[in-house]
């Protein structure tokens, strides 16, 4: 079965974007079109998008599925003139949020995601450069600035790990990898010794490793089973000897590396 | 006034941070300390979770708001008995989507920031190599690539911008910083001008600039109001003179430059 989604906002529409996709994850059954709609901010854009709706739904045979969270009411009237299922997103939680903080909401647009209403914009931007500088053991001697450190052999995600977590969360996160020469050796890098409590490891399975470094370096030794194997093993058991927590990126995306290493280091995360 | 809000899920918790940071932006005239706890996916964490809740209303003189999308509903009913205003994002809206969809939610925890509900989380993370790789013009050969260029003058927000576009949407974004050089040619890099139909510009208010480049490099000719001033009005000119669409990134968010981007260029974004 087929049904087109919008999520539609007249602001950037990550909220109703990612509400929308963690609702339409529950319907297994079901394929989605998805459509992202952001700055439906006039009447003449509203009418424009009640177009593509009923196009979808003709289409489809089915009417398609709205998620939105538009301020203004005049729009949102308008949306509402679609041949759909509109989740009104805000309008759902507003009203009892009013109620419950003895307060009225300010309905005003596109708040969440401007820099003016998020205190810590700045900082994540700073650890994004934070992360670009120090990725891949470029430098070690900023370590000092850092709130985490993440190690592992090559390519098993520690870099898109680190952005996630500036961009996302204001975290400084650098990485550093463990090459066969640290390996050999069966300790920590010196650059690493004395930031032990930043430490934080990654792992992977052998065979999606060998499968990631062969794209990009097909046929070396460094991309071979044999190879990802030993370092996969050899890192392991540095993270056991050192008592440095680790998790396996294999099945885990970037968000969920993210959430479960700040669990279990405690970080506070930096909320706007 | 002050309130605690708490974001909770069995999952990684973005969802329901998303849409409560949304909603209580909306509230202006309250201040409110904000914790994010993912992973609450045992009846014992969720009995923790409850005393850190009633800990908050004893100390705010007020109860706590949580917003949460834990799926299980044991853990929920745990969560309920904290001395707490509760919106519950899941239940809320997934009845009405099931009789819309005529199907049965899975009601399945932490889906929608998985790998393995989400068709192109390797192309987010191919795009974040590639935004890696191609920052800061660091090499122009694999433009072909590209779905778009990001081109201004140095330190005007474009690589957080082309990171979040990688992250998020899978965007495979290079940037290349304007400088002086391509400045006094008054035209377009040869390296940019095969690939014109790609390029877009970031701009920055003069004063900004030169705060963001004091903080880099003090003092320094580079970060003086003047050359800040020049570098942005011949960029914008030639940003006009090349009909190249541009914005200014000095009072926009990279959620808000993305997404005003993607708008302008067409890109439809791809969706999980």
């Amino acid at each position: 079965m087929k049904r087109t989604a919008f999520f539609i906002s007249d602001g950037t529409g990550i909220t109703a974007e990612t509400l929308g996709q963690s609702l339409l994850t529950q319907f297994e059954n079901i394929q989605f079109t998805k459509r992202l709609r952001p700055y439906v901010d006039t009447i003449e854009k509203a009418r424009n998008m009640v177009q593509q709706i009923n196009a979808a739904a003709e289409q489809d045979g089915a009417r398609p599925i709205i998620f939105d969270t538009v301020v203004n009411k005049e729009i949102r009237e308008e949306l509402a003139k679609a041949n759909a299922f509109m989740i009104d997103i805000f309008s759902s939680f507003l009203a009892p949020l009013e109620q419950e903080l003895g307060d009225g909401s300010s309905y005003s647009v596109g708040k969440s995601h401007s820099i003016q209403h998020n205190a810590h914009y700045k900082d994540r931007i700073d650890a994004v450069h934070f992360a670009m500088d120090n990725d891949d053991g470029a430098r070690t001697h900023y370590y000092n600035e850092a709130d985490i450190i993440l190690v592992g052999v090559s390519r098993c995600g520690k870099t898109p790990s680190c952005l996630y977590m500036a961009l996302q969360y204001g975290i400084r996160a650098a990485n550093y990898p463990l090459t066969e020469d640290d390996m050999e050796r069966l300790q920590l890098p010196a650059a690493l010794k004395q930031h032990k409590h930043k430490l934080f490891g990654l792992t992977i399975d052998p065979d999606r490793l060998a499968s990631i470094r062969n794209e990009r370096r097909p046929n070396s030794r460094y991309a071979s089973f044999a190879q990802c194997e030993f370092e996969v093993r050899e890192v392991e058991n540095l993270f056991r000897r050192e008592n440095i927590d680790f998790i396996n990126s294999t099945h885990f995306s970037v968000e969920e590396i993210s959430a479960k290493i700040l669990v279990q280091m405690g970080i506070e995360r930096r909320l706007k």
